[in-house]
């Protein structure tokens, strides 16, 4: 087995890797490796770096147990980091949904109109359950309604999140019981980085149910008021059969790669990519036409919605912009490794960064605006084609794709075998 | 010069500290000493630990630069780093202005009736701030809007904070031209914990200068509603001479120290050291009196509006302790050193945590409540007095305090003297 082969065992990364080493480009893996050993501190979660007496390391020498400079031991520090990381995974999760619902908003109060409802079904039974009187009012008019208390639950400052009731009773009494029903979004995760700051919270128990509250105010907050009104916004998903893996990258056409997390951003690209001006351009630029795949959590929303094939997840990133075949990477927020930046160095791809939260040294910035949404989606998608000459140049000399063996066909077949050896 | 004079400059802190290290107390100075020497990476802020890929540490080795597994470099590191600090900080300050509102509310609405309305002319300047119509309105009525339009500033979506409006034109200008004039409290540190997630932000200075719009709405959001809303509810302070340091400490009284950060506790507990059944009591435990000090942020504030005695700063929460004069240390957010748990077993302390939000492992917890708050205050200062008699069987032995050592007197003389020598 090469060591491709033990890093992953996907045929295509592996094609993908061999690219990389090559080209001399640095993935993941090579930092990760690079970075062995990880301290063991930082891996236990026993080292302190909140405050500036630190950073404090938490260790038994000689049987006896060493205390943070403030007093902490093991148990205070690591429930204190791991809130913090809930926090931020909260905080994350949530942003997206924040996001949504500005969009929804700006939406109802027709500033956004390159976006509809697509779900008015669904419209009426969430607004329902926010307290929205829906009987004899215009969709515009409950989008309205819901759009803006769907905002408040980010904000909101006491009493309990609305979505919370969908959960049954009894677990809901179990949460009231213990304190942990959410008040609000943004305030548990707020008071997350208060309890964790120097000599606030120091009882782990205390903090770790504080940590249940946040990440029920994301669950049942944030998180959902983004599936919600996403699907109501952009069409609720249903089971679809699709393509995945670096194969679905095209060898003709132009290959533009949405990755992040909004679909906000990335359901404008797939209505942009089918824009006959620009199909009409790439032809012109030699290429068959404009093949859209995403990576990450967005290649999910437009893969279930609108059945654009996934090139692939997290770790193939950066492989994506490996193959040599990428014209564009356009990303908004979560996820993206500052790496990409490093990649697409190598080759002729373009970054394009759109999210004013999500900016990366090196990329070009194309600031994504709601109000404007579907324009600077044809944009991007024109930058992508543009990119198309480029690719033969920068990839002819040394490398050359292998398009059978990136082929989600072929990739099949070769599991197949495998599968009716064993 | 002794260890304990290169230590701390302090006359009484010195004799504390030799008293802490015959009861092998352990003090911060102790701890930060054993910590040496501090992780290089973390000192410098090079290490990241945001993510499960780490914890990465960035170096130079062999002239090449290492980066983090994501592809981050030192630049996006210090940067992230340096937004979750500004993130606490921000949560923290603003967190108290949250309950000064949150009690401010409550009293407004008259379900916190031990407090009221003590300047009443910056009640009305500052509800005209907010935008409140004033004329012909009652304290309570005005009270009540500025209350939810204040708290309404924590919450805020969208806009400007309405305080920022103090600062000068072209101030808010140069804030605006940059992108920085904050718009909620909480949205922008529930940002800095998603801009600094794995894969969002990676650009130092689009990082840093959302740390600079967070500082912001902290400092003309949070600390500045906190500022206001106590002077309105507890008095504005004017200047007064008082005494600090630990001789404040005092030998036949019952020495109740108030520790942490808000006066909305210390205030009631001042209250509550007058009350005359409690001083019988005091009397009837063979002490001439409750004596009342502060430590830290809270000691500030009733020495400022109440002319209670400071005992001293951050470093010298535990010395106070060493005394072996305290009766009960009483807290309730921030900058409480989990240390104190361990200090008050040298003695016979009583360690008081009050917040549901600050616990600490073996204190006694006495939730306060605002619509209670006298009464939970009486219950602390009895529990303080009820430890007196103890005080004697646990310092006779080994430790006996020497007052003119500690009295501020003693101290301003000492410096004095040192003055003249040079």
């Amino acid at each position: 087995m090469s060591q491709n082969e033990k890093r992953m065992r996907d045929l295509a990364s592996q094609e993908a890797l061999a690219t990389a080493a090559e080209r001399e480009m640095g993935t993941a893996l090579d930092r990760y490796e690079a970075q062995q050993p990880q301290c063991r501190f930082g891996k236990q979660g026993i080292c302190c770096r909140i405050c500036s007496m630190g950073p404090c390391r938490v260790v038994s020498t000689d049987g006896e147990t060493r205390l943070g400079v403030c007093g902490a031991n093991a148990d205070t520090i690591v429930a204190r980091n791991l809130l913090r990381m809930v926090a931020g995974g909260a905080a994350a999760h949530s942003d997206h949904g924040r996001d949504v619902a500005h969009t929804f908003l700006l939406m109802a109060r027709g500033e956004a109109k390159d976006y509809g409802i697509k779900d008015e079904v669904k419209l009426r039974a969430v607004a329902g359950e926010y307290g929205v009187e829906v009987d004899g009012k215009s969709t515009q008019e409950i989008a309205l309604e819901l759009a803006e208390r769907a905002m408040a639950e980010f904000g909101q400052q006491e009493g309990e999140l609305k979505l919370a009731a969908r959960a049954p009773e009894a677990r809901q009494k179990v949460w009231r019981g213990l304190g942990v029903m959410p008040r609000g979004v943004d305030r548990e995760i707020v008071e997350c980085m208060h309890r964790t700051h120097i000599g606030v919270d120091a009882d782990y128990r205390n903090i770790l149910r504080h940590g249940i509250r946040t990440a029920l105010s994301d669950g049942w907050g944030g998180s959902m008021i983004a599936t919600d009104l996403q699907d109501i916004m952009l069409g609720s998903p249903v089971p679809i059969r699709a393509k995945v893996n670096l194969g679905v990258l095209s060898e003709d056409k132009v290959n533009l790669v949405v990755h992040g997390h909004e679909p906000i951003l990335s359901e404008m690209i797939v209505e942009a990519s089918r824009d006959p001006e620009l199909l009409k351009l790439a032809e012109e630029k030699g290429a068959k036409g404009i093949q859209l795949s995403g990576i990450c959590c967005t290649a999910n929303e437009i893969l279930m919605r609108q059945g654009i094939p996934s090139a692939g997840h997290f770790l193939q990133q950066e492989l994506a912009i490996a193959t040599g075949a990428v014209e564009a990477m356009v990303v908004d927020v979560q996820c993206l490794m500052p790496g990409l930046s490093q990649a697409v160095n190598c080759f002729h791809t373009e970054l394009i960064t759109t999210s004013p939260k999500g900016k990366i040294p090196g990329a070009r910035h194309m600031e994504f605006e709601e109000e404007n949404a579907l324009e600077v989606a044809r944009e991007i998608v024109r930058a992508a084609v543009e990119k198309f000459p480029e690719r033969k140049k920068r990839s002819k000399r040394k490398y050359r794709l292998d398009w059978g063996k990136f082929s989600p066909e072929r990739i099949e077949r070769e599991w197949k075998k495998r599968k009716r050896k064993k």
